[in-house]
């Protein structure tokens, strides 16, 4: 791409940085913010500058936070004796647009992948560890994505936490809702006919 | 989307702003970011808030430029009677990757479109018009898309310049390299069978 102004080329290059964003759309983004006020396109680059300089995590659960402690671990409303274990901050916003969790949580940071070279030090384990002792935890919900690492990680945190009576769930595998049978893998299939549940409690469930 | 912090969901909702850009993708970005270094966040929302403060439109051909004059309009070696009309920055963008062109331009700022309530009094055409008359131009080549809209804007431009010795010609319109004689409309088949072309003079032209 030839462009007639530093400024321009800039400043594509710089969204074209970003992932899943190609040339052709960061001129686009650029041509837009282009067409907006200065005052707008100052906000939007404040905005971002701010967030990435100031945002914090969580010291307890590691989830993203404007202070030292997140909103969500600093809500006394929440039952802090339920601790959903995810992966990543995404998942965190995944669960709490449910509506249907009023647990607190803990970011793994990633899952174990030997693969990867992810290793039980460079996650968040030791920590959960401590704040189950520390925080009398009831019940430590895992909701990884199900796949061997998945697994692999929910396996070494359960060894880790024999000695502590803490009751160890993890979330649902099943077919989805709105999808078909015929086009389930077996695994999922297979898992959720061994977890079937009796028709009561699922209708009571929705 | 629930978020547990200002400063995340503020820079999700500054990028979901961006045309084609949905909550998901925006949050996608903005943790990429986040993971990124407190440097380089910076650096991006530096260019872009400079880019859209700083940029200038040339004077002369209302292309986006770092000065007064485009780099296009103040380089010598190129032929500077010749100009390529055409209606937006990313189109000038676009013929400069061809390398095929050694003109200067005229961005025009749109075409005349009743439906979107732009008349000619929108649009850079006066200065055209003013171009023309003063710099002895003996090329105008109008690069406009194949629609009404763009076809209005050559007529309209054309009656103006009347008076002026002016060549005035338009890029060609046909099959695209690597279509399908089948798969294309009537209206470019036909056009393309209007203005074909000596065998010799094709070939030349690759």
């Amino acid at each position: 791409m030839q462009f007639s102004s530093t400024l321009l080329e800039n400043a594509v290059n710089e969204f074209a940085k970003l992932p899943g964003i190609g040339k052709k759309t960061a001129l686009r983004l650029v041509l837009h913010l282009l067409k907006q006020d200065n005052k707008e396109v100052g906000q939007f680059s404040e905005v971002v500058a701010r967030m990435r300089s100031e945002i914090k995590f969580c010291q307890r659960c590691f989830n993203v936070s404007d202070g030292d402690i997140c909103s969500l671990c600093a809500n006394s409303m929440r039952k802090q004796e339920m601790i959903c274990v995810v992966e990543s901050i995404r998942d965190v916003i995944a669960i709490e647009s449910t509506q249907q969790y009023n647990g607190i949580y803990h970011v793994l940071g990633g899952v174990i992948s030997q693969l990867d070279g992810i290793g039980p030090d460079q996650l968040h384990i030791e920590s959960l560890v401590h704040r189950v002792e520390k925080e009398k935890t009831e019940e430590l919900i895992f909701a990884l994505n199900p796949n061997i690492q998945g697994d692999t990680t929910i396996y070494y945190i359960q060894k880790k936490l024999q000695a502590f009576r803490v009751r160890i769930t993890t979330i649902a595998r099943g077919i989805a809702f709105g999808g078909e049978l015929e086009y389930a893998d077996e695994m999922t299939l297979g898992r959720s006919l061994q977890n079937r549940l009796p028709v009561d409690r699922y209708v009571g469930g929705i």
